[in-house]
């Protein structure tokens, strides 16, 4: 109880969010759930009256002893209430693995009404800080800095013959290939701490945490433009292709590896400003944002692509900044884990 | 700086653990932090008298405009404070990267003492479920059970016959080996996700938390186990041979995978059971807790090995039932996505 208490209060924005019970509507899969989320789920449903209170903001919660039948209907609301949700198809016959007392809690909005998507919860959505500095750029200074530079100057060309004006296209390929530097990266140094016995600064999650963050702008993008078959096959090649040969580098020189993925995220800010200006400039209709960059990126209901395009190019001018940096910490002849990661930029 | 205070409010959790500062006790550190982070900073400064209270707690947070000086200072106490900390030498000179307002801001603990790790904050902190069953057995039911099973039960043969009653050696190499399927499980779907357009479920997230877990009880096991040159020698060999042989399975086939690492945990929880016993028999003496375990697990300061290796073995209890779970969905013929991922299952 203890346990679960002081979990609740540290993990508060995700605590408050949860319902005590399980999102399998069936009796048996509510018993199992017990076993293994009980602490929780008896604090939760310990302060039904009202919703807690923290940071100055109330969530209201439902009550986890709502009996199966309600807990069916809602789980109708939820795919009533968002037909951009997350295919749950299925899952109910999933609880025949409930002997290991495994369940995703559901979820509530502020508002109450039910969370649904399953890749990233409310407490992991933000307002992303559009007040940065888009047009940061490091000047080449070295041999490495200029290959880094020319390479990618040189992949921009056969990229804006491909997809022209088609602006929702070249954005979403870019986010298929700008997703796997950060896994890469991440793996390597996580594999290299054990490898090593040491710690790693912090690094290994702020490069996971960057490569999750482009992964949502490609759940994003999917919303708003359906890839063609033979898109869909390049991706294949692209990645199979890039992971490799990214992994390489990576494993041979992460300086340059980091020092590209600055470049690359500086041309993809270039790519986003030239969308957001065909979108000022009527050329592409500035259509409602999709619900899952509404819940992300915590925008406006009646929020539109302009935005989602300025949050996104956002996100990618600090991921430009940690790449810039990672490759300078590099070229000082230390290695990253002496320099703490920085925090929630995504 | 609305961007800022909402994402302040989301993740107050996070946010009151944090100095609006630069780590970097420079000037200069301090004006560029302004840059990437200067809405949250402000936001922070902006409430000095006393700490946020959220959750039911207050956290106390020092001033944001604190002089280089104290800054320093500040910095050398929490060198002091904590022998076992991260290695944070040369931080300084990275300064010199600051043009990318790269910082991670001070943080403290409840207490105002200053937070010494970067590898893992606050937030994500936890007290284990010790509750959860360490008994719960999958009995292999099938070819691809019993392969996983076998397997399992094969190569412990000749971990046993190598370690006998070294008991926190057998540990920390056995978390060197489990820290690497949640990677491999996790950038598979990953890619995966960027391949087919499809959302994940949650289970990147969740497999590679678990990663991050292993990992974690590999650092605080070194700790207490100083690996001899020829051990050291042993992890490299078998996270080569490991990594890739477990990547082959999971492209493969990712339920005999799951069910391979459900076996392997079951085998862990059985070697944290001996290791306990042997602390209680007075065999192994029941030295007191690392630094950094106790902040992992917020376990008491007088925590000792015993405790450590309990919350230890909670964790792989949770492992395993989130990969018989995974196995079990496949087996069902679903995919993972289908079935939303566990939350907070360390």
């Amino acid at each position: 109880m203890r346990g679960s208490m002081n979990r609740f209060v540290l993990k508060s924005a995700k605590q408050c969010l949860i319902n005590g019970r399980s999102n399998y509507g069936t009796s048996s899969g509510g018993r199992v759930f017990g076993s293994a989320v009980v602490g929780r789920s008896v604090e939760l449903s310990g302060q039904r009256n009202g919703g807690v209170a923290f940071g100055g903001l109330e969530w209201r919660r439902m009550m986890s002893s709502a009996p199966a039948s309600l807990e069916k209907e809602s789980l109708e609301k939820k795919e009533r209430e968002n037909s951009a949700a997350e295919d749950t198809k299925g899952k109910g016959d999933v609880v025949a693995s409930s002997y290991w007392g495994i369940s995703r809690p559901t979820i509530t909005r502020e508002d109450g009404t039910v969370w649904p998507w399953n890749c990233f919860m409310p407490w992991e959505t933000y307002k992303a800080d559009v007040s940065i500095d888009v047009k940061k750029h490091h000047e080449p200074q070295n041999f490495m800095d200029k290959l880094a530079y020319r390479t990618v100057k040189f992949l921009r060309v056969p990229m804006d013959l491909f997809f022209q004006k088609r602006y929702g296209c070249h954005a979403m390929m870019l986010e298929t290939i700008a997703a796997v530097p950060g896994m890469v990266g991440g793996m390597l140094l996580h594999l290299k701490s054990l490898r090593k016995f040491q710690h790693s600064g912090g690094w290994i999650k702020a490069l996971l945490e960057e490569a999750e963050n482009e992964r949502m702008h490609l759940m994003t993008m999917v919303e708003l433009v359906q890839p063609k078959w033979y898109e869909r096959l390049l991706v294949l090649a692209a990645q199979g292709v890039y992971f490799n040969a990214f992994f390489l580098v990576y494993v041979t020189s992460p300086k340059l590896a980091h020092r590209f993925v600055g470049y690359l995220e500086e041309e993809a800010i270039i790519s986003y400003t030239e969308y957001l200006e065909a979108i000022k400039s009527g050329e592409v209709e500035n259509v409602p944002a999709p619900a899952i960059a509404i819940d992300y990126w915590r925008l406006p209901k009646d929020a539109t692509l302009k935005d989602v395009i300025t949050v996104i190019r956002a996100d990618e001018s600090h991921h430009r900044d940690v790449n810039h940096f990672a490759s300078d910490i590099q070229f000082q002849g230390k290695e990253l884990r002496e320099a703490p990661a920085p925090l929630g930029y995504h």
